[in-house]
Parts: C-alpha cells; sequence; structure tokens
C-alpha cells in the first residue's frame, strides 16, 4: 500500500487510476497536482467528485510525502513536467507516466534529467476512450485492459514489480515490452486508425457543408468514426511525438490504397475478393484474442 | 396489402425484409427464390425460421402471383437475376431491390430489358450490417433507419408511393434522391469507409503475422475496423459497381494522408490541433443528425 498517490494530469486517464486506487485500497491519501489557472475547475470538480482528497499548485507541496507519483498529461507536456517535478525527487519514490507514447516520454525525462533515474518506470494503459476530462474517470475504466510497461536497462526492478502490482490490482493485465516494439505497434493499432478517423471525418465534413450527406451515414460509420471524437491536443502531441514510426506507417497505407484502386480501375474482381476476405479472417484473429 | 412477397435473396436484408413485412402483415404470404444449389440451405434455414413460407428453384413458379417482388442479391448478379425475371415480368406488380447501388443496379436492368419498366423502382435501406446470412436478420433493421428511393423520370408515382408505404410501415425514414446523388453521398458516407477498414486490417493482419500486434489493439481498434468482417462478396459486387465515384474519393483521401504526413514532417502541432479539432466537430455534427 502507498502512502500517497500524486496524479499529475487529472483527466480521464489520471482520474480513472484515482478512482481505482481508491476503489482497491491501495493508497492512504491520493492528491493532484495542477499547475495552470485554466485546470483549476477540472481540480476542483475532481475533489468535489471525491477522487482526489485535495490539490497543490505548488509542485514542491504536491510531491511532498508521495510515494507513488503517475504524470498522466499529454505527452507534449511531460518536458516541462519532469522540470517542474526534479527538484523535488525522491530516490524512494516510485515515478510512472500513462503516456501513448514511450520514446518521447523516456526522451522528456532525460532532457530534464540528463538521464533516466532508475526509480522512473515508463507505462501505458491501453485503455481507449474517445471522453475526455475528469468527469468521464471511472473505477474499472482499465479492468480487463493491458498495461505495458517498457522498462529501460537501468530501471529498478522491485519498483517494475511494484508498478506491476498497482496495475494488476486495478484489473490490467501486465506486458513488458521494449520502449521501441511499445511504439511500433502501437503506432500500427492506435495512432495510424485515429488519423485516419480524423481524416476520414475532415474530408466528409468539409463535404457535408457543401450537400448534406452525414444524414445518409448509418451505424457502421458511427463506429469507424468514434475514435475521431478524441481529444485533439492530446492527439497532436501523441503524432507528433511517434511519427518516426507513424509516418512509414501512413506511407504503407497509401500504398495498399492505390493497390485497391487499381484492382477496381482493372476490374479484378477476384482480387478484391480475396483481399477484403483476407481482412475479415483478420479480423476474426484480432477478436478472438480482445476480451470484451 | 401485397398478396404475395417474392423475395430474391434471402440473406441478411431479404431476410429482415420478409421478417418486417411479416410482422406488420403486410403480405399475405412471402415466398423466395433460389437459383443456386448452394443456396438452399440458407432458403431452408429461412422456412425453417418462418421467414418465408417457402421457396422456389423455378423463377416463373416463384414469381406467379407476386404483387411484391424484392431483389435484395449481391449488386454483382443483378443482371443475371433480371434475366431470369423478364420472361415473367406483370406490368402490375410492384419491383424493387435492395441493392447499395443504384447506378449500376439501374444499368443491369437496362441491360436485361433494353428499357427500364415504369414498375421498377430502385431502392436502398441504409441499414448496415457486417453479419450476413438469413440468421442474422431481424424484423426491425430498419426501424429507425433511412430507405432511399431513386426514381427515374419514367418510374410510375403510384409504384413510388406504395413502395413508399411499405418501407414506412416497417419503421424506415423515406427519402427520394437521383440515382448520381445516392451514388455520390454513398460512396463517401459507406463505401470509402469499408475500403479503409479493409485495407488497415489487412494491413495489420500482415504485420500480426510476423509479430503479435492485435492482442495490443484497445476498444477503439474494435469499433474502427468493425465494418472490415462485412461479407466479402457483397463489398466487391458494391466497389466495383460504384468505382466511378469511389475511385476520385480514394485520391483525394491519400492527398489528405499526404497532407497529415506533411504538417508530422514538418512539427506544425498547430495545423494538426486544428485538423483533428475540425474532425472532432464534425462528428459531432454527424452525431447530432444521427438517431439511435
Amino acid at each position: 500500500m502507498f502512502k500517497r498517490l500524486c496524479v499529475i494530469g487529472t483527466g480521464l486517464i489520471g482520474g480513472s487510476i484515482a478512482r481505482a486506487a481508491r476503489a482497491q485500497g491501495l493508497c492512504e491519501e491520493i492528491v493532484a497536482f495542477g499547475g495552470r489557472e485554466k485546470n483549476l475547475p477540472n481540480l476542483q470538480l475532481a475533489q468535489q467528485l471525491g477522487v482526489i482528497d485535495r490539490f497543490y499548485t505548488d509542485m514542491g507541496q504536491a510531491l511532498a510525502e508521495a510515494d507513488l507519483v503517475i504524470v498522466a498529461t499529454p505527452v507534449g507536456s511531460m518536458r516541462n513536467i519532469f522540470e517542474l517535478i526534479k527538484p523535488h525527487w525522491h530516490p524512494q519514490a516510485l515515478y510512472s507516466d500513462a503516456g501513448s507514447t514511450k520514446g518521447s516520454v523516456v526522451a522528456a525525462v532525460e532532457a530534464a534529467f540528463g538521464h533516466v533515474p532508475n526509480n522512473f518506470v515508463p507505462a501505458h494503459p491501453i485503455a481507449g476512450a474517445e471522453r475526455s476530462g475528469v468527469d468521464a474517470s471511472q473505477a474499472d475504466l482499465f479492468k480487463n485492459r493491458r498495461l505495458i510497461i517498457t522498462p529501460l536497462e537501468n530501471t529498478d526492478r522491485q519498483f517494475v514489480e511494484k508498478l506491476s502490482n498497482f496495475w494488476r490490482q486495478i484489473g490490467s493485465s501486465v506486458s513488458l515490452m521494449s520502449v521501441e516494439h511499445h511504439d511500433t505497434v502501437l503506432a500500427a493499432t492506435s495512432h495510424l486508425p485515429h488519423i485516419l478517423a480524423f481524416t476520414l471525418v475532415g474530408l466528409l465534413g468539409r463535404k457535408d457543408e457543401q450537400r448534406e450527406i452525414f444524414k445518409y451515414a448509418a451505424g457502421g460509420f458511427k463506429d469507424f468514426s468514434r475514435i475521431a471524437s478524441s481529444d485533439p491536443t492530446m492527439w497532436q502531441d501523441i503524432c507528433l511525438a511517434n511519427k518516426r514510426e507513424i509516418i512509414p506507417l501512413i506511407q504503407q497505407f497509401k500504398a495498399e490504397l492505390s493497390h485497391i484502386e487499381q484492382l477496381l480501375t482493372n476490374d479484378q474482381a477476384e482480387q478484391l475478393f480475396d483481399t477484403f476476405t483476407y481482412a475479415r479472417d483478420a479480423r476474426q484473429r484480432f477478436l478472438d484474442t480482445f476480451d470484451d
């Protein structure tokens, strides 16, 4: 059990971590840090809802006596956050994050500290949600979901174990992998799909402005476009942070589209059928591995 | 009330039309046509389930005394179906279809008849479903969904009115538009999204074969990829039938992706934010018009 959990970033993910930790009795108290005035209403709401016990606008006070610190802000702000944390770093506390890209978070820590402290354990809960804000947070958001930890060579294995236990107790299935593998896999399964959804809905939105088309869209489009309702700030950060992996995937995707275009142009019905059949079977394979 | 509804193609759509017509008491009897041996088990199942009263492997018998005939086969087979229907055509009966592309269906009828008879009313129920087969059919599939009728200049308005009433009675909201407008709109809201989903899941499926990635995909991917579980035969037909509209959309989509790629390459965070924000707002506009 932790004495004090400090959550930095009390949105959907930070709020849900706090709720889950409280529900499972994993810490004595939960505090939050709020550096910017525009975040105060959200923090006040978090306190009113009982998600956190209290919050501080001073990082030193927020971190004092905290033995578990989780940074759950958009990945683009991590560098600044770690600069603020640095003067108050405690070698006995466990520091982690919930960022969707791991290479960029490790780089942010390295930039702030000159190295990556061995008590910082990079982590990423695979729990998607197009909603945002503490009012959307829920104690069971991570139940039956995966949590990926990407330890570095020097990361203290005791802290990795401690963090794994924390996440297991809030219902997650913990996997360990390298930073690079994480960023490659997530670019394919999450970042590229979000870009495709944003791009499609943007394209159709402009058409809809000229001549209404959305009213003739069906349930399939509703599901397909759901992730285009995700938070733009968060996704701007993720896309830039992992662009090294994402850009080649966009290029591969465009090449695949050109292939389909060619099959259509040449009326290659059989190849089109084979392409769609392979995809349908692949999705079945995905469904077979997905617990919901 | 119709005396005899004849459904040609007793899959998800044809089966659901039969169930809905029966549930609303819109016809005295419901028969089906089954031309190919491989379809017999499905027709036997449809009869066992009470979806249809009986089926015929002879088109003349299936159509005898039918005053409402709905063709709900994949659009690629329509030409053959209308060739089979032609010798048994009755000027007093109402003929319609449920094809997802309207230009190609009208062309198929024209090819079979030399012209489009004035008692053929092209129609398309906007009720997506990635399942297929009569066992997936349901009486309320079309409830609160749109039904688009694309009458031609010579189409008999009385038959248009009769068909509109039929669909309204099974719960649909009926819209009239031109064949061309239908095919333009549906290419954007349905055909392109299906191609994107098939393409993405195919690309990821091949990556998954080399190194498992699907196990790290989240709920967002599940929703996004749902339409990739659609019937490959049906979608091969739709894509080829409407390729004139689809190919330019694929090209536009590739151009949009190249734009995003450029923003990533140049670290244009603000433009990325604006692009994502526009898409998120457009999806909200879609949700506001979508009843579910």
